[in-house]
């Protein structure tokens, strides 16, 4: 325990003040509860002073089994936090769902709540009839199952995963919530076999230069991985926080390229064909590709950016006048974020935030700032910069050099409005 | 990437060799997949060579609708992996439910499989009417709700929780799998308001030594703190793993105490009593208090001391010759783990084991060795140390010491027999 938190040094403070300060904020002298001004609090504070505190429904009878729920579920009461299907998306099995990042808090997005995107639906694969080819170029070809899989070295890594189109360059004044901006992008624990590991084991031929990776879904989605990547950092994953793979994030294993596009990291892996050349896929000719203002098209842009936004307070919240802690995310598939600055002021005043410890290479770094709303309308913004010393740019500067007819990589700064009577909405409307 | 990453760099390698040997293992030579001698290989070779590769059901239908699931669900091929209920006690209201372990990879516990320890059932608390109420020796008692808590200043942790009984003395022989003898604890990343934050806010005085901590369930379960706990590490959290917490967890807030037996982290959590004694309250006198050799009872033994568990072979799993990697999770109350030991000749000998980064401090650290077993019968144990130099003792050093007479706070080494047909089994019996 530190010096620091010793009962005495809390008595000689002046409430809230060392922790305010601490905190990095502007708001030296009183309480933080007094520049929080707690609505409920003169009305319930007589409770205290007057009666035994009031003893709820939930006390005074058994509750639920030990084990009612042999795999737990979220309270009733959150049964609204769920994934963002757009409308008119949700029939399809070409689309999309997002992970409500405004109502998340830490790094790690629970497994129910991770976002999908599917190019052919959500397959049930029987994990006992799966099985993993690794062809091509190679000196031995190996046709595994997954127990065979499992045999091998494994490793754990938390790291970031992103839709390249998150969102459109089109869609940013649609959005109203942080999901609907950029909530095709969660995070979490993976565990698998290092593709290093099984390339070393087939041994690679010397004309080897790309991965072909093909999924067993009905999109057979097909992409080409340069042998750099493969040999690096790439994982063959079955597990994720924890458990099993997802049927939506490709049980029983699927591909990681940490840092890459998300249609990259191909679910449902049973095809590896190690090869001289790019397959041109459709994944990567008709899609995924990033049209320019001059109407060509930039290929194979793998590497997601370093991008943020503010969960909180974001779109659709509304916040009081007073202490507000300004929270959000920060990631970069270049490797781990070194700072992320706050706007209060609609960009003309920038701070920097804290980032929560550890830090991560290619995974959400949660970001925080403690802010007192003078209750003045204005616009709040984050802006990231990652170990490579690139800084996210904002819309108006990444179109200058992109133009609009592009649909991928946008990782442009997220403003947020603030109306006087608190309401938060798209600041790019 | 690194040099060591470049194509050439594997080429020039007998394959695997570097691999195998930078994992630290005596498995000099040939590569992993003849170690192994994977089962299936020799017959599903053909497949690659003699014809294309077998197109299964699932790519010759769509999948199911993108949203099908707005909260996800895992694979109905994983119905089995589930909390472990003692068959007595499922109907309990008070009784525990276990982490399956051994089918878990990584440090992170999915939410719907964390253990549960529970002293009146779970109670339906809906988080508009929950209050938490701070008082006692202090300046300006506090009444919060939800919303007023969420407004103070936020951090996230990954953290274990563990039950103090985690298995009870005289259980050790009971036990078949990792999570019938160390299930009673999980992983997490919490997000809360840090509990010093409150306590200056309410302003303590001087004769405060104490905080009670009492929950919103029919248990009304309570416990004393020391303040200097209070004011260093402890959290007051609502989120677990991104999201909220799960009724079983403590919905709509808990008290976590990091490293300290899990019962202390009061779930539902609506009082803190800020007194100059501890409440000697049920949980602290009749429960949670070690029966000594000599009839005496050691109280108040806060601290979850290091411990560790190979979750990987271990008991009801079977293994073949060749390659395996042991794996396991190994954690302290006292901080990070600096070093966990494999021993595979029953504790005759031990090897380092390779511990996951980032070792976090308070968290399940995973650890790996790579064993090749030669087919002969033998016992694999785990033994862990911590930053404070502590060394996880033997059962029979441990009760050399504590006695049988005991029930909390078993640390000890867990042994896996290895039978001459690979099966596993509890190494105590």
């Amino acid at each position: 325990m530190s010096d620091d938190a010793a009962p005495e040094a809390v008595r000689r403070t002046p409430r809230s003040r060392r922790q305010i300060l601490a905190a990095g904020s502007a708001l030296v002298g009183g309480g933080l509860a007094e520049v929080i001004a707690l609505p409920a609090r003169a009305e319930t504070m007589g409770g205290i002073e007057n009666m035994p505190p009031h003893v709820p429904r939930w006390m005074k009878e058994p509750g639920a089994d030990v084990g009612s729920q042999l795999y737990g579920q979220p309270s009733e009461f959150e049964k609204d936090v769920i994934r963002n299907v757009p409308k008119n998306g949700k029939q399809y099995t070409s689309s999309a769902s997002r992970t409500p990042l405004q109502e998340l808090d830490g790094i790690i997005t629970p497994n129910g709540l991770f976002y999908e995107r599917h190019h052919g639906g959500i397959p049930a694969i029987d994990p006992a009839q799966h099985r993993l080819m690794i062809h091509g170029l190679v000196e031995r070809p190996l046709l595994l199952t997954m127990d065979e899989l499992r045999r091998f070295p494994t490793e754990s890594h938390i790291y970031f995963l992103e839709c390249s189109g998150n969102p459109g360059f089109e869609a940013v004044k649609q959005g109203k919530t942080a999901s609907d901006l950029v909530g095709l992008a969660s995070c979490g624990e993976w565990t698998g076999v290092r593709l290093k590991t099984i390339l070393e084991e087939v041994g690679l031929k010397p004309e080897a230069k790309w991965v072909v990776a093909e999924g067993a879904d009905a999109a057979a989605l097909t992409r080409s991985v340069p042998l750099e990547k493969c040999l690096d950092d790439a994982l063959l994953v079955f597990s994720q926080n924890g458990e099993r793979l997802r049927p939506q994030q490709g049980y029983p294993v699927r591909l990681l390229l940490p840092g890459f596009e998300g249609n990259m990291s191909v679910k449902w892996l049973r095809r590896l064909n190690v090869v001289a050349e790019p397959a041109y896929s459709r994944e990567e000719t008709a899609k995924y590709t990033d049209s320019m203002p001059d109407g060509t098209a930039r290929q194979f842009t793998f590497t997601m950016e370093a991008k943020s936004i503010i969960t909180r307070p974001s779109g659709t919240q509304r916040i009081a006048a007073g202490f507000n802690e300004i929270t959000g995310l920060a990631w970069s598939g270049r490797g781990r974020i070194t700072g992320v600055e706050v706007s209060v002021d609609g960009s003309t005043t920038w701070q920097p935030a804290v980032l929560q410890q550890p830090v991560l290479s290619r995974a959400f770094t949660r970001f925080r700032y403690p802010w007192a709303w003078d209750g003045r309308p204005t616009v709040i913004l984050s802006r990231a910069t990652d170990e490579t010393g690139y800084v996210q740019p904002s819309f108006a500067d990444l179109t200058a050099i992109r133009g609009m007819k592009s649909f991928y990589h946008n990782n442009a700064i997220v403003p947020w409005r603030i109306a006087a009577d608190g309401e938060v909405s798209n600041g790019y409307v």
